[in-house]
C-alpha cells in the first residue's frame, strides 16, 4: 500500500508549543525527516515508532538539497510508510512547504499539511511586542532578509506604514537599516532583534532602526533571531521569555 | 494572594490546532473569558475546573466593550483566580492582545501570552495556498480589511509585490478589489477567499482581483473568510479541508 505525507508545522522551538495535532502526527509516524529549525530535542520520545532521518543543514557539514529533501519523502512514503516531514514554525512561512506538497502531488502520494505556530508572531510576542496594536499598527509584513532587497523594495516596505518582521536578517541587518532610513523611515523608529526567541537564552535588544545594526554587531547579535521594525516595539514589556521561566519550555 | 493571567491563543478552530501549552492553560484556568473566535465547544470538558464567561460579540446582541473585557479580567485576576483569556488565532494579530497584557500590567497584574497557529497562514495553507513560496513570493503582508483602506494604502501594498493577505475584509471585497486595481495591480491577479477555514463548511473561491469582488458577492460569501491575493494562489491544490477530512477536526 502507498503511505502518506504530513508537513507539519513544529512552531517556534518548545515542545509546549507544539499543536495536539502535531504531537499526534509524530506519535503515528513511521518515518520523520526533521532539521535544526524543527524541534527535535525529544523525539525519540515523542515518536517512539519512527525512524528518525535528520535532513538539516549544519554548519561545516554538507547540507541535504530540497530536491534531495523530497526524494526522501517519497521514497519512503513509496514504501508505505506514513511520513511526517518536520519543520519549525509553519511550513509554508519561507519553509518551503509548497515545494514539498507540489513534489508529493507530483509523485501521486497523498500529502496533508499541519499549520504550526510561526516564529514571526510568536517571537515578538514572546518579547512582549505585538504585531499589531489598535491605533498603532494594523498590518504588519513577514519578510526574509536572507537575499538582499531592493531600493524599490525598502521605498515600498517603508510607505506600508504597518509592523516590518524581518526573518533570517541578522547577516543584513546593516543593509536593511540602512535600506529602510534611505527609502524614508525615520531613524527614531523603534526596533528590534530577538535572538533565540522562545528558547533557552533568548535575548531581546531593542533600539531605533538607525541604532539596532550597530549595536547588533557590538553585542554580536546572531541567528536565528528575528528583527522587528515600527512603533508596536515601544509596547516591548520585558515579559519574555514568558513559556521558559513558566517552566513550560524545554527541559 | 493575587491571581494571574495567561492570554491563550486558540488558533483557527479545531480542537486539534490548539498548542499543548494552550490545552494546559485550559486545564489549569479558574476562569475563562472566550467568545466566539475561540475555539469554544468543548470548553466544558477541556477546562472542566472553569467558570466560563462569553464576552464575545455576537449578531443582535449587545457586544461586551473591551474595556468591559479588561475591567472583568483584572476583577477575576484580584480575586485571586487564575484567568484564561482565549482568543482565536494568535493574541496579537489583531486580536487586541496587547491591550489586555496592557491593562493587566497596569494593574500589577502578572500576565503571561501563550501564541496561536494564526488563521492568516494557516487557512490559506488549508486551501493548499503558501503565503511564501521560493521564486514566487518572499514576503506577505496581512492587514485587516474591517475599515476602508486609503488609496496610498493601496499603492504601497501593490508596490510591495509579496502575497497580500486581508482578514475582516469580506463586506469591503469590492472596496479592496477595486483599489488594488487602481493602484496598478493587474486585473488578473489570482485572488481567493477561504470561508469557515478549518471549520466544518470550509469554501475556497478562486479567481482574479478582477474577478473575485463579482464572484463572491454573486455566491453569497460571509465571513468569517480569509481573502488572500498573489500568483501563490495559483498553488491553490485543493488540499482542503485536511484536517477535517483526517478526522482531525471538531465533531
Amino acid at each position: 500500500a502507498a503511505g502518506r505525507v504530513t508537513l507539519v508545522g513544529g512552531g517556534p522551538g518548545p515542545e509546549e508549543l507544539l499543536t495536539v495535532a502535531a504531537r499526534a502526527a509524530l506519535a503515528d509516524a513511521d518515518v520523520i525527516l526533521y532539521d535544526r529549525l524543527a524541534p527535535h530535542e525529544r523525539l525519540a520520545e515523542l515518536a517512539p515508532g519512527a525512524t528518525l532521518v535528520d535532513v538539516g543543514k549544519r554548519p561545516y557539514h554538507h547540507p541535504v538539497g530540497q530536491d534531495r529533501i523530497n526524494e526522501l519523502i517519497i521514497r519512503y512514503a513509496r514504501g508505505g510508510a506514513s511520513v511526517v516531514r518536520l519543520k519549525g514554525g509553519d511550513p509554508y512561512v519561507f519553509g518551503r512547504g509548497g515545494e514539498e506538497v507540489d513534489a508529493c502531488r507530483a509523485a501521486g502520494i497523498e500529502v496533508r499539511v499541519v499549520p504550526g505556530v510561526s516564529s514571526a508572531i510568536a517571537v515578538p510576542g514572546a518579547a512582549g511586542i505585538p504585531v499589531t496594536q489598535r491605533g498603532v499598527s494594523r498590518s504588519f509584513t513577514v519578510v526574509s532578509g536572507h537575499e538582499p532587497l531592493s531600493d524599490e523594495d525598502f521605498d515600498a516596505l517603508v510607505r506600508v506604514g504597518g509592523t516590518l518582521v524581518i526573518m533570517m536578517g541578522v547577516a543584513n541587518l546593516h543593509q536593511l537599516g540602512a535600506g529602510l532610513v534611505r527609502a524614508g523611515l525615520e531613524p527614531d523608529t523603534p526596533a528590534a532583534v530577538i535572538e533565540r526567541g522562545l528558547r533557552p537564552g533568548q535575548r531581546t535588544t531593542v533600539g531605533t532602526i538607525g541604532s539596532l545594526p550597530g549595536e547588533a554587531a557590538r553585542i554580536g547579535v546572531r541567528s536565528p533571531a528575528v528583527i522587528i521594525v515600527g512603533e508596536v516595539v515601544r509596547s516591548h514589556a520585558d515579559l519574555a521569555p514568558l513559556l521558559i521561566t513558566a517552566g513550560l519550555g524545554p527541559a
